[in-house]
């Protein structure tokens, strides 16, 4: 069955972008209704009402033009009271969402929560509403999502330190006797992400991470020493979590929050958003590629790789032999390659059960290559 | 209750990594206690007896000076039969270990295995016996200690590519055309892992990363386009799991066994290893210390964390009616700082509960900002 899902703010950035991913979701196994959208003056919802069609909205005014059926609310508390979504998304922006959050924990199953304030004015009262009525709270924004998915499953008290980075904005480069002379347009240049005014400029003066710091502290319950801010100038890691094991675990993708808006509403399932992306991992993270042609041990692995258990022991036992001899100084290094690869030719068994068969066979492969190289007998 | 634990081949390299972390955790809240240890010819394993006081031991030969009431077994086998640990760890490397990891399986309730043999010569056996027996299989290896717990809460068809890193080993800046030339010693030369003689000559012709492919085809049940390896130089990073829908995680850590034997044995807890792990974020992860000193809304924001409402109700409203003036050029950047950290300042509210109350003060802080720039009243 459907579920339903209200999106609060809906013609502003992240409403869009939701918008945008519920329409991608449509294709995928996720079975997502947009039934309610809200919009304070932007008249963009007179199309996002056409497009995907509402059971109802909310809007400073009643519309014309659109299907009688079609319910009209003056206001989201009332919107999304009636409504009773299972899903509400709180797009929307300003310390009056903070109501329709508050509606949005008594009447729905689960809150994706993009409003910064409704956290930042009002943590501890929303947090525990939503404990009260069992409700799952689902960050948005990317920094906070990251660290959600990162500490699933894992107890509070391993947890040693959480960072979420920062951009540090357009001015970050500049040296801090400078920021006197920014111009709004300095500021508006935000480097990685495209958002709004008011968030572009708390990015460069960091208020931006300051409020999410609260939303932190909120949503995961971490003391004031467990939240440390840090720059990452590419946007690529989000979030990073230090487990007191020594364990880091990190957060990344490209910088676009459709990825954690569609977590947000597929968790614990995830789907393909068909975003094409790409690069992370080469560019961004400094990873090399290994050209699989270039190194025969893993051509190798990928030939045996769905074919019987007899490869894999062959695999195993010649190159065993051979390191063997190497370290014997009865072969050269490259000649490991050539005894696995010929083992791997000459085998003519398929799947062994038995794990005495197994060893045994195992132990074959490993004699027969020592006999041939005059190595020492089964020792 | 103490859980009992058995380490097989303990006096190997994983075998005394893995005493060593029950020694640091004896300290810690995790109740494991060392009752089965077992070694094939390393005399070694006496004063590891003496150490840990076991309850049982396995080795070659019957042991003098060692207390009567510790029992001797000549094989693995039979010592897991009897003693039934809650755990076991298969820390013996070569195939004859599949028989401990079969009987690990059929008398413990986990086994952490780091015994690559078990699972690429019998890896569909071993993956379905613990399944029937409902027990847990937790890998050691730190690439695949770093996939099992990226992939924990995710379901397996969210899954686009799990990637495992290689160091490349010692020989990984050579022309391949060379290294017909490299000697024993070249090869032994690893440049991030202190490891065992055959598994670092495994590390540089990459057989090694071609065994860690087969048993992550095991353990996760992935598909040859799924696994993919990559070289990370610093070893820093173990794996990283793409998800379909854009998100990359990654796991991380120093370069240190006891870190993914640890989590094998205390998952899902995770316990302080005392291990001074330092410097991997900043060092490795290309990170920027973000100095708190220099940035006002980070060290406003840690000023208030603990305090009531009230301050992340001014930080918020002053900021945002900074914001205003900024964009609207009444006033310069840096302003937004002292205007935000003058209303703290001037804060005299505590606690506020009512959503009515927290709006209403927090439009009022906002005004009479907007009034002392003679910016427009309230929209």
């Amino acid at each position: 069955m459907a579920r339903t899902v209200a999106v609060i703010g809906s013609t502003g950035s992240i409403g869009t972008q939701t918008l945008d991913v519920l329409k991608r979701l449509k294709e995928s196994e996720q079975d997502l209704r947009p039934v309610a959208l809200s919009a304070n003056t932007n008249p963009l919802i007179e199309q996002q009402i056409e497009t995907h069609r509402p059971v109802a909205y909310a809007f400073s005014r009643e519309l014309e033009n659109i299907p009688s059926d079609i319910r009209y609310y003056p206001d989201s508390v009332s919107l999304i009271r009636d409504i009773r979504p299972d899903i509400t998304v709180i797009a929307s922006s300003g310390g009056e969402s903070l109501r329709y959050t508050r509606a949005a924990i008594e009447n729905s199953k689960r809150v994706c929560i993009a409003n910064k304030e409704s956290l930042v004015l009002a943590g501890e009262f929303i947090v525990n509403l939503a404990r009260k009525k069992g409700v799952a709270l689902i960050p948005v924004d990317s920094e906070h999502s990251g660290v959600f998915q990162l500490l699933e499953n894992e107890s509070r008290d391993a947890v040693s330190r959480v960072i979420i980075t920062a951009s540090g904005g357009a001015l970050r480069e500049w040296p801090p006797g400078d920021l006197k002379k920014a111009t709004v347009t300095d500021v508006l240049k935000h480097p990685n992400w495209d958002m709004g005014a008011k968030i572009t400029v708390d990015s460069a003066t960091l208020f931006n991470k300051g409020l999410e710091i609260i939303e932190a502290k909120h949503l995961f319950g971490l003391k004031k020493e467990q939240i440390v801010p840090m720059f990452c100038y590419t946007s690529y890691i989000h979030a990073l979590v230090e487990m007191k094991d020594g364990t880091i675990k990190i957060h990344s993708g490209h910088p676009d929050m459709r990825i954690p808006i569609a977590y947000s509403l597929t968790r614990p399932e995830r789907a393909s958003l068909g975003l094409g992306l790409e690069g992370i991992v080469k560019d961004k993270l400094k990873l090399k590629d290994l050209e699989i042609e270039n190194h025969r041990a893993i051509r190798l692995v990928y030939e045996i790789y769905d074919m019987e258990n007899a490869f894999k022991i062959v695999y195993n036992a010649a190159n065993e032999a051979a390191v063997e001899l190497f370290l014997n100084k009865k072969i050269g290094l490259s000649q490991i390659f050539d005894i696995v690869e010929s083992e791997l030719k000459r085998n003519q068994r398929g799947s062994i059960d038995r794990i005495d068969d197994i060893l045994n066979f195992h132990e074959e492969i490993k004699q027969t290559i020592y006999r041939k190289y005059k190595w020492r007998e089964r020792l």
